[in-house]
């Protein structure tokens, strides 16, 4: 029997940075501590918690950072810009949650937060290698994309939004390598952040792993993790209240509670954008399929009672 | 009594970078490659490992990067700076000694290697605040200098190397906010690594904690780490093979096996530089001093015998 008192909690951008907001410093504190403040309502619940989040728009700024001074300073590579991601955020949400453990005297029964630098193992023959489909990095001009794709290698897409963008994989996690100190650490009374945007990337080679170009989608990495540590809820908080057939559309219908059959099927119509709720409903899916008690999905600022089934999409095993 | 088969390793800036090399990932690799060597070769012995890290040029790095598109992306202050560090660094460590113990078959015994972001308390009254020490950043002309005094209230400081280049405070360490949980996966057989570049500095803020714009020397935050966990030795690996009298001059004689009393009176006398031997010095003192049952200071490409008492400076508690 999973433990339902147990559980990990997705975080989306808007944990960090909200839409159209400029990514200074107080901006992104601010954004922490409004996250924090849900985190540790819950904790003060009981719950064991461990806490993952996106990196994209930070891994984007490292990479322009990189790129701009490349003449003068070489540049790292993605694994590790995605690791440096993992300090910069690891660091904001774990001093956040433990000035507000602080702030509510919970810190009596908790042992303290933890952030974690975290690799997550795909696969060599994933499909997706063959398909770059993440749009990363900064915009460039059609020559500068040419040139790019000679000099370093990098597949070059034009984006829609505009201007032509290094492209790169988003094969799908395998395991967490760091899952069972995660698990350690869980069941010693800490909170844990982990598997941050999505994870570093490693693949084996030969009786080793090795960082990759790559970018795992955080979501389904987190429920790789959910599934290891056999937590009992998987929670993904985003800046939407919830899942909808037709989203956007007239007919759009919210749905509140579905069991996994149920929800598999819409997905398996074509229901969810492959680009924000697909990975979402799939990863929540995957987490009941492997066990567990109930993936919920809804909006980061009313994230309490999505955890207590309230509010968002709740997805439950069949009966 | 404490475990002599318990160690924290304290790596010098050559374990990612040799002096005069560039500093691009092949060369990090590398570097970190040659250290895991020496780390494994420790570990095979059956010691429990904790490493920490210097982050000096990799922060700079960082700091030059936000800068130069500073009226595009908002930098970040300098905790979250180092926060990346940890990430970037922890990660390359933690993989290069993880493929190092797989490779040596050694991962039967040990169950992985753990990189962590870490905060490192230090003191509001500290009397490094009134007077900032250590060099962070670029350099910047006179006028440079001043406009950034003026607007960013930076304290700005002619370098010997020459140009002008932003000072910051370097306080004592106080504080691992982090040492528990560390000395928890250090006792259930994990290799750690924590308090990269002097640890994240931390205040204390009423009821809270802060980040604030100061670098902690990392050999002091590795002793207060060390003492904290209550390991047995405490190892300063650098680019130097011990710790000399008169270092440089014709004269200069080498510590072999010194008591923790004699070192401590070289160091009144005002042997040992403050840039750089000196805080070595006074961290392997303090460790002795704290109970700890050896303190060791030698060269990285030699580490092991360092570790074994064969090379670098021992020192010990008085007879």
């Amino acid at each position: 029997m999973r433990d339902e008192k147990s559980i990990l909690i997705a975080l989306g951008g808007n944990a960090f940075q909200a839409k159209g907001e400029a990514g200074t410093p107080e901006n992104y504190w601010r954004n922490a501590y409004s996250a924090a403040e849900t985190i540790v309502k819950i904790i003060k619940e009981g719950y064991k918690v461990v806490i993952t989040h996106g990196n994209g728009p930070q891994v984007g700024a490292i990479l322009e950072w990189m790129d701009s001074l490349s003449d003068k300073i070489p540049p790292m590579t993605m694994d590790i810009a995605g690791a440096m991601t993992q300090g910069w955020l690891g660091y904001l949400l774990m001093q956040a949650i433990y000035n507000t453990l602080l702030k509510y005297d919970v810190l009596d029964h908790i042992k303290g937060v933890i952030a974690l630098v975290n690799q997550v193992l795909v696969d060599r023959d994933d499909p997706a290698w063959r398909n770059p489909t993440k749009y990363v990095g900064r915009y460039y001009s059609r020559e500068e994309a040419y040139r790019l794709s000679k000099t370093k290698n990098w597949v070059m897409k034009e984006d829609p939004r505009g201007g032509w963008r290094r492209v790169v994989p988003s094969p799908d996690p395998k395991r967490n390598i760091e899952s069972q100190a995660i698990k350690r650490l869980l069941e010693d009374g800490w909170i844990i952040i982990a598997s941050g945007g999505g994870g570093i990337p490693v693949v084996r080679e030969n009786k080793s792993i090795k960082g990759v170009e790559a970018v795992i989608d955080k979501d389904l990495a987190s429920e790789v993790l959910a599934t290891e540590l056999k937590v009992g809820k998987f929670v993904i908080l985003t800046d939407v209240d919830g899942v909808y057939l037709n989203y956007g559309k007239p007919n759009q219908t919210k749905l509140n509670r579905v069991t996994v059959s149920q929800i598999e099927k819409y997905y398996s119509e074509g229901y969810f954008k492959p680009g924000s709720m697909g990975p979402k409903v799939l990863a929540a899916i995957r987490f009941i399929k492997n066990g567990g008690v109930a993936s919920m999905i809804g909006h980061l600022d009313d994230g309490y009672n999505v955890v207590k089934g309230f509010s968002g999409t709740l997805i439950v095993p069949d009966d």
